[in-house]
């Protein structure tokens, strides 16, 4: 049975400060783990409803693992979503691993703030087959549970190397960065070729000046109506449609 | 002076019941406060902070509006939002008008629950120039705070009609009639005119059968990745961008 303490440890990790310190952090709801346990994160425990153990029994043999179980309510107390009913890992976070481009797009985050926004580009990303993304140090951090949430499961599968990227992009051709920008050249008229690095400035102010002297092109999706910019996430996806539609 | 009944009033508006009975709305923070004077929605009180006032004091004049200035700590007890230091407006709700499409597209919603979906597929319809959205009855509600937050002024200029969409797509040709689906023909390979209707589904479920069968032609966006799906709002965006690219 789960102790008192056990919840106020798993509670403690609500916090970005306690995360860091025990380089752990929490994934959660069914899709989020079902997705986590065919990674290659290392799970430190699995609490799971009876429920979600009944619902997926075949695939937690083929896996070989058996959740801790507990009550619905105190699973929910454990959880940062109000109606977690399933199941939450407590899981180790990576390393901060150097990503570079390999014949492969990657995408670079200057300074996003918001993390539904984020795990929403960790989904995209995924969705267009990109397996890497570089942030700068002051983005939001990618083991926020609204980050992991909102990626949908696809932070299993997508990297995130942060760092500054003023410094990463020096070692980067000019040619190769693009950037999105409301005053660049129409994404419509643009030819891509099959390698290079978008950069994706904060929602308040875009890419900063001196990532935008690092870069080759910046392209603008063309707006028909009165809206001033779309969503960052949202810009995200059309760029990259853009860049893989060939 | 604001009286505790006045903001106590504007609370009760956070709760859908009560805009309902009172046909009144809240429009939140500086951004859509700005963008509702511009448009031609009733504005039946505007309160602010001394600061927005100032920051703002030209185009208050211009319009010959004077807000109702209150304290900000008393703003933030009347707003949705957690750090409202700018401005709220008390506004009245709009009729439900029927919208059909005149030479142009239309988006269709088939049962959308988050309003965060809701308000960024505004922004994005608004930033194609897409002015009418023909919702079914069960969508999330237009009113609600979130998804005019979300919407980031744009709810001013899209006009949203709730419906029964099975009738209402009676009285439309299929042929003119697309639906985002994660099995239909892709949307690199269609010619698209310049008018019709797109309807996205639901986030769980997709669009309903009984819509599909009035569907002449099912649309996906590629997928080169794992991830299973792409947020409702996201696929909104990409699809529209190939609608109107041309």
């Amino acid at each position: 049975m789960i102790t008192k303490n056990q919840i106020k440890y798993i509670q403690s990790l609500h916090q970005k400060k306690v995360r860091q310190q025990e380089g752990l952090f929490l994934v959660e709801g069914t899709k989020n783990v079902l997705e986590l346990l065919h990674s290659d994160f290392s799970v430190k425990v699995c609490y799971a409803t009876e429920s979600f153990c009944i619902d997926n029994e075949k695939l937690l043999q083929k896996l070989q693992i058996s959740p801790e179980i507990v009550p619905a309510d105190v699973l929910e107390r454990m959880s940062t979503l109000a109606n977690n009913h399933t199941a939450l890992a407590l899981v180790q976070a990576k390393e901060n691993l150097v990503l570079h481009a390999q014949n492969e797009w990657v995408l670079l985050l200057d300074n996003l703030q918001d993390p539904g926004n984020l795990g929403t580009i960790i989904r995209i990303a995924d969705w267009y087959g990109i397996k890497k993304i570089v942030a700068s140090a002051q983005t939001v951090e990618l083991y926020n549970p609204k980050v992991i949430m909102a990626s949908m499961g696809s932070f299993t599968r997508v990297a995130v190397y942060y760092c500054d990227l003023s410094e990463y992009t020096n070692t980067i051709p000019n040619k190769k960065i693009y950037a999105a920008a409301l005053n660049g050249a129409s994404v419509y008229e643009e030819k891509f070729g099959g390698e290079g690095y978008l950069i994706i400035g904060s929602e308040s102010h875009g890419v900063n000046d001196k990532l935008l002297a690092r870069v080759g092109c910046s392209i603008r999706i063309p707006r028909r109506g009165g809206a001033e910019s779309l969503n960052a996430a949202v810009a995200t996806a059309v760029l990259l449609d853009n860049i893989f539609r060939g």
